[in-house]
């Protein structure tokens, strides 16, 4: 069954398996967001008389159970129906007649898959905010509880200056806290209304597009049914892009742990059960956990260039093309909330070395605080750095090892406080509440 | 002259060439900026009694006349001098002997590099800001002009549904509103400040980081100091990533130029003076200008994966391979500035042509005009669909030309109104005034 | 089971589920390929003493036997079993004991992934090009059966001068044909013979890499055992670089259909059975066949990229993440040959207007056939190229639309012969048939 | 002036400026090679009498001289003028009049552009594989001076088996070899002639294309003039990806001297003349040479996509967005010919550290080595594995440092003339002496 089935012409079966490809998988994803998009419609469409009340409720009543469903795992596209949204109707159809293909008045199916794709998008980054949230939470717990553990720092990869795990701990925690800024931005993209755009030129039928706006929660709406449209590929490319910010910071992470893990660095150890061994070497302990969450983010980044290279140079309007977009951003939410679930379960358990600094060979790290004593005897900074550039050359240099760094995100005062702020205003800007609100209201109305 | 030189060892000069490479052009656009950093690290010094009040004015006066030289298009890195910092240092010291020196204490280069990054960042993402709004102007002044010049609506580049030039214009306006989010975002995460980071691993002197966040007008600051040199690549990132998006865009904008303005389309052209001829087709009239905007766009588009590529996997810490993520954005805002102006100009001249839909050969963009005037007369909308198709299949259709669009968004009711208070709500969330007083305090202290 | 299972030791669940991820359903893709190179191993272990003659002759009984399951779709990997590596030495084990585990000897796994990738990718590299060839033989026969049906050419989608569908589609064919080379040389990197490097680092038994050379009908070898290891990734990167290189092919050409299909150029049209409808708009016949086949082919062109950040900056030595190349290798393969597939079910179908250019708006595509009747009469170039210009503008320009083009390559002389014979050297420098008798003689040993 | 020009009508100042962009710059590159392509087109002309063998004759000497003043440095493109095609028509017609005009019969500057970059392109891909070669010897010179000096071998970062500098060096050597391949596949496509194919939809003069394929020493023909149009865009593609291919090679060597050269490893060092200081710790020496090589390396692997978003989605047909293409090839060829050179001279002046492996810290190295032993005693492989394990558990575990690694590539026997064989055969394969042979005899007719 297809909505624009022809009588006496039917698709080739090659052209159906090849253009229908794994959609069906994708749109299970999108099914319970058909269903409140199907919702707050209808409710719009019996404010304009298209529905009458009564109409409404049997809509409702059998919209919540396919809604139930869902949630329970029993929802199938059935054998031959082409897509979601087709499915839906078919079992409304089924249960109420023509009622239940009454609901697609004023709308098309872009419109239906424009508004489940918001609504799927904006569920799903709140999701990656709380799981980056609780990451986060490890990450600053970690650095209070290490805030005294010495690290050698490095710059070009040469040992460079005194450095601690309460930093580096904290370090990725504040990336995070940009990264949700990140996140916000993609939130508030998704969080628009194409409701009621059509096919991307509108309809004749007077809809209230501001009531379907606030019924579904969204901030806004995409105001221009032509713009409600050519958001498709910029809604996917913005979530895209706010999963990959978060995939770099994973990704540099990794690439830490694994090299930190080396035993040429050994200042970090995973205990073994999250370690695995080697088929022809019986002493390897590999942490392909970390490998694979590099691998894994890193992948991450390239999204954004796939829905680029879909999208580029197409012409404004709807294109079939559109339709691999979910293909590229579905599966990558599983994906980075998967890499965020095991960094927290990694950082959890990860084994920190302590004493780093007394061993001889980390001496230099001190340089610049004995360069920075000759200062605060008064010595200008530039010759106080060839005085003791000649003490390491003349091997007369004594690392000084008492550190009194004060300043506000320093070794000695890392301003976990501070950081935790960026944290929550970044998520208190998202809004996140009003969406859910109006979900749950759309499910149970109260009259 | 090298701030690190030491006695009797010179760098080789083919590693020179290859490692300074096109960096002192790219440290030009930083000169302004690295001197509103010595301002405001030379403001903070003397609190902290680094510097007497007294070397801080000369300090002050000083760095003011390299502004005003910068300002004049009279700065310049002499030969030998290594990078805009160094050149600043030496034309104090120069002047003020030791006291220009001391301006380094708690301080490193890469501080330094970090800072200016930070606000010539920041400077630039308002401009383009600001340019991006002159051009959402022109659309939106075009789009109302032509409201009621109607275009073919297409899908699947296939004759879909009635559309307007006021929807065309507008779209496009609507786009930049949302891309200014984009924008939005990326300018927060440049308006951190980063001084105070040293070499990444903080200062032992007691630097106070607040002050200098005021006094640069940073809405924040990155706290932890590892983390504020781990935003290198970060900051570039995101920039990039929201010049593309302007850049998507307008490449999609050109790409439509280029089709409508194609004689199997003719929906709009170009005046002479805007085109191009051809070396062997006297009869040619060529759109140079949208196909460079579009080329010149889509290659926008690869800078955040440049970035990406550079950074991907380096462990955490400087490395000298982030001195090469200048030339990949320094050289973009000049670039997207140029495509904005170019934009705006040739809006401002595109002709437009009227009348389109009178050619019978669009027909059929009325079909679902005739679909709801059925739906609207009782019968069910999948009922409706059917009865036009039979009538389009045995030429009985007649085309309904009087169209009643009237929802929010729509062909009768663009909503440029809602339109422009997003673009408004976008610019004001920058917080852009407090970098520009807090930039002329630093310049024109009043005390 | 896992071969490096340490007693007391396991791997917490989490860490298992996310380490082996997809990687189990990649590796059925191999399966076929590590009995070809436990059967080139095995017989060679025999020339060095490490098995007996018995024992090779009842180990390639054994995976003979498994080869045959593989080929009837009964080889599973069990749950618990780590890869396919690990599955295919249980069943050798389970049969035949301890000599199903002496086959290990002088190999790692890193070894077996190595040799069944070389092996999956060279077989796989082979069937692309076959169905490369199918699509250029399908286009070559409609290039001949349209010579004579005239198109107008664009340049700046300007109409410039005629062009016809016999150049058209020779045009793709002859691009497959350069696309070949491109495919030949992935193919000949796939074509070395990895296996004795180990885990990176060769072994201490004096195995003889020539000989399982010879036996896998490889070209040559990977000499340098770390060599052989860094392979992996430029192995994949290569193949996916020419599968893009034929994807852009295509995509270029759906773009092409894409436009010329459309009402407003109308060139060419797909039978009813290639297009589907809309849900709204009763009059559409969209070609969403050749959308998708532009939307999968340009995701394809991004795979590359995916390669390329996976490996970024990783250090010489295998690291788990290597692991990921599979996941974006092996559906690439079954990707382009499905797009390859339905390419040629789209041309074979595809239905071409002719006398195009009788519509009087193409009359300007002649302007270059009338200056060259003024060049031919004695006019300079540049002379005549400025008559016809004032001719247009005068309209006293008529067009002269007798074409006779007969240089090579041109319209009433397409060359067809010349393409076909870089296509058949293409196709010849594979050297596919060695490998393809040595996979035979490996699996029938004629002794 | 501009070829086309039409009298009262000139483009718009900012437009020209858009437009021209950098591209007088780029065509300086192309330069020599319009030259060349002139002279070829010419001799052809008067075999098809559009020429008199005087004039022939005129136009070869002052096309002889422009080539020698190129040649000198003092060719410039004037002010005014368009490209460097109108320059050098220019600098024909001052001397020699109408006869400078003629030279443009039957060819188009789109006909111009295209076979000067496949000349260009050519050229190029010839001296990077010569510099690739130098390279390749210096790393094949190291790897033999140090067969003897051991390395650790990693896996995952995880101390492996020993391996050593004989085979890191001679890796990174087959490596090039192997990227040769993709060099030579690069030049064969840039080694077709597209000249005649006008502006992609050839010439009514009967031109004889096989003429001037022989002498301009092009390998072969693009036979069909649209595909001769459609191979912009894929040339420089398929030449970028060539040179990615090497600077991943590069790029990942770059790494490794990162790495090793950072005290936690130790196992290479480069001498001060070759690493630069810090501005605030005195005892620094970086590898900045090192890191620059990697981020320029890795910087010219995006350029492949810059090309693709620039082509992707453009219909056939010559269209303006291809001029940026050059602005994205050219100068990556000096960049990639930069990094060769510096990598040649750092190979040099690398220094080596000696008996690494005596470190007790690297014992486990051996443990494959023990389990060996054991297998060689007659002990089944999976058994063995496992006592060495439990020896390595139980500390009872003694490194057997001898090294027995025999077998094709491994330690004991790099097969370093195996590998010189596999870069001699690559670059016999491009055939570049017939191209430098017809360069020659174009400029020094023997007639």
């Amino acid at each position: 069954m297809k909505l624009w089935q022809k009588e006496g012409v039917s698709t080739a079966e090659q052209i159906e398996r090849f253009t229908i490809g794994r959609d069906r998988d994708m749109d299970l994803y999108l099914a319970p967001f058909d269903v409140l998009g199907n919702l707050a419609h209808a409710q719009m469409l019996e404010t304009i008389d298209l529905l009458t009340r009564d109409e409404l409720q049997m809509l409702r009543t059998e919209l919540t159970t396919i809604f139930r469903q869902i949630q329970a795992g029993q929802f199938v596209i059935e054998e031959g129906v082409e897509d979601v949204h087709s499915q839906v109707e078919l079992l409304l159809t089924r249960v109420l007649g023509d009622v239940g293909k009454k609901i697609h008045s004023g709308r098309s199916r872009n419109d239906q898959v424009l508004v489940d794709l918001k609504l799927f998008t904006r569920d799903r980054l709140w999701r990656v905010a709380e799981a980056v949230r609780r990451v986060f939470d490890q990450l600053i717990s970690r650095s209070e509880q290490h805030k005294a553990d010495l690290l050698p720092g490095y710059t070009h990869l040469q040992i460079a200056m005194p450095s601690s795990f309460g930093l580096w701990f904290g370090a990725y925690a504040e990336a995070l806290a940009d990264d949700m800024l990140t996140l916000q931005t993609a939130y508030r993209l998704a969080n628009r209304n194409p409701l009621g755009s059509g096919a991307g030129y509108g309809s004749s039928f007077p809809l209230n597009r501001t009531l379907t706006t606030e019924l579904l929660g969204f901030e806004g709406m995409h105001v221009n049914v032509v713009y409600a449209q050519m958001s498709r590929g910029k809604t996917e490319q913005t979530a895209l892009t706010a999963l990959a910010a978060v995939a770099a910071t994973l990704s540099r992470m990794a690439m830490d742990i694994c090299l930190y893990n080396s035993q040429n660095f050994g200042f970090l150890t995973l205990p073994d059960a999250l370690t695995t061994g080697s088929s022809i070497m019986p002493h390897k302990k590999n942490p392909d956990v970390a490998e694979l969450l590099r691998a894994k983010t890193n992948r991450l980044k390239a999204l954004p260039m796939e829905v680029t290279l879909v999208m580029s140079n197409l012409p404004s309007g709807y294109h079939r093309d559109m339709q691999l977009l979910k293909e590229i951003l579905m599966p990558a939410f599983d994906e980075i909330l998967d890499c965020l679930d095991i960094t927290h379960f990694m950082l959890e358990h990860l084994e920190v070395k302590t004493n780093l600094l007394d061993d001889s060979k980390y001496d230099l790290l001190f340089s610049v605080e004995r360069v920075n004593e000759l200062v605060l005897q008064g010595v200008p900074f530039r010759e106080a750095y060839r005085t003791v550039g000649k003490e390491i050359a003349e091997h007369t240099y004594a690392p000084p090892r008492q550190l009194h760094h004060s300043h506000e995100g320093s070794l000695g005062n890392l301003g976990t406080g501070l950081i935790i702020g960026q944290m929550e205003e970044a998520m208190a800007g998202f809004g996140a509440e009003r969406a859910q609100i109006a979900v749950q209201q759309l499910l149970n109305p109260t009259s």
